[in-house]
């Protein structure tokens, strides 16, 4: 990557990273700018890895292992998102809470997350599919965030769906465009943004007359962590959309680093009716 | 079946039946009978229908797609569970709300739910996996329930985990085990009742010196409705547990009926060492 991108994937990603840092007003309440002006809505990664870092931070010594959230309104980007945090058990080993997003009088979002101390148990893993590596593959991140974007994308089928359709799943590359500090919420709240990004259009491979942009919304988004959510060094990211009805598509996702299964995902989105198709 | 298991079945899945209904207190509060005693703890399946009902009855008009809940500590099976619904969104396409279980002063339970109205939108869907029919199958309800159960299972490897584990997938048939009531809510419930009947242990699979009943418990429930809720004719369930992490399977289940995807599920449990394991 020359050298001009490396330092605009940096600012990016300074500018998530402060963002993604919610100020603590009381002990469960706590405010995030949002993403200023200029874009047309807030983005539901950024506004789920806000609501994480809040209920992680009021659940001291015990780790997030999942969240269930509902995206229930467009954000306004220009607008500061205020988060209530709710404890819903509090446990020896476990730890729940729910978080309210809210603009003004509007509820936009609202997450539940369990969080468990670290302990023994057994454990298995999957192996992620064949894959090139990401240093082979150019980066889509550019056309994605209007310039060069927080988190590098690496498409391994270089961003053509059409390919991917014929695989029947979407195998995507992603990766820090800087280091991200060694704080467990920065990075529990990067991974959470991350594993936002690319989900939704997935539930359109199927039927590439849809534009995610134009038509497309999340209506849900549930994470089960599998490592220590950290947001370090590559991550194959595997995505698929196996159905929908009334257009909406469920999509499943995997991350996987080094080998092992690190995340899974489960998001359905909605898609409204293409021109084409009314 | 012979005749008395048939009337025995059609005791159990009134049982059930009567139990799911709740009652409505006030708008938003809804009560409902547990299990009474002699069981060691509520079955999860039974909270969440009953909660589920108790959604679906504040949002006439709205069909639910999808809910997410958590399991925050064991029911007591000879205690009423009250339900109180908090609304969440009241968009003219789409409605949310939460609920909360509580016996006495203990919350033991939490769901959101999403509900759509009807509409068009496009559709995909897999294809189930080649499974045995389940007249040839011997049925394997008797152990589980104490009795004949409410449900009919009939598991494609005969409940023998260690053949499904070759296959790395749980096949069971699953049917009413007499005709339910043409109740859009009552058809909802048995559904999410019967949803997690099955899934928990899955997460074992790999570990069969687990015992799902002395160690193992469901920590959360998500569902995504591609059908009309209905519990009706013969339903194939697949289970499969890709990953787990410090004793925290995550399972993904599926109910297909007539060759299309009517279900989608996702679950993780928690298990305890085993003494065998201490």
């Amino acid at each position: 990557m020359p050298m001009e991108h490396e330092d605009e994937g940096a600012r990016a990603l300074a500018s998530v990273l402060r963002r993604l840092n919610v100020q603590r007003i009381d002990t469960l309440r706590f405010t995030a700018e949002a993403e200023g002006p200029g874009r047309p809505r807030l983005f539901g990664g950024m506004v789920a890895g806000q609501a994480a870092i809040a209920a992680a931070r009021t659940c001291a010594g015990f780790r997030m292992h999942s969240l269930h959230a509902y995206f229930l309104l467009p954000g306004d980007p220009a607008l500061a998102v205020d988060y209530e945090v709710s404890p819903l058990k509090h446990g020896k080993n476990f730890q729940a809470c729910q978080v309210i997003g809210r603009q003004a009088d509007r509820t936009i979002f609202s997450l539940q997350a369990s969080f468990q101390r670290d302990g023994e148990g057994f454990a298995h893993t999957d192996a992620p599919p064949e894959a090139p590596p990401p240093e082979t593959l150019p980066d889509i991140s550019l056309p994605y965030w209007g310039g060069v974007g927080p988190i590098q994308l690496r498409d391994c089928d270089g961003g053509d769906l059409a390919r991917a359709a014929v695989r029947g799943q979407r195998l995507i590359w992603m990766r820090a465009s800087a280091p991200v500090p060694d704080d467990p919420e920065l990075q529990l709240g990067l991974l959470v943004f991350a594993s936002d990004m690319q989900l939704v259009r997935t539930g359109i491979l199927q039927h590439p007359e849809f534009h995610v942009r134009r038509f497309g919304a999340s209506l849900d988004h549930a994470l089960w962590f599998h490592q220590p959510p950290r947001f370090d060094g590559w991550i194959l990211q595997t995505m698929t959309s196996p159905v929908a009805q009334q257009g909406r598509p469920l999509i499943f996702g995997t991350m996987y680093r080094d080998g092992a299964r690190i995340l899974s995902s489960a998001q359905e989105g909605v898609f409204k009716p293409s021109p084409a198709a009314t």
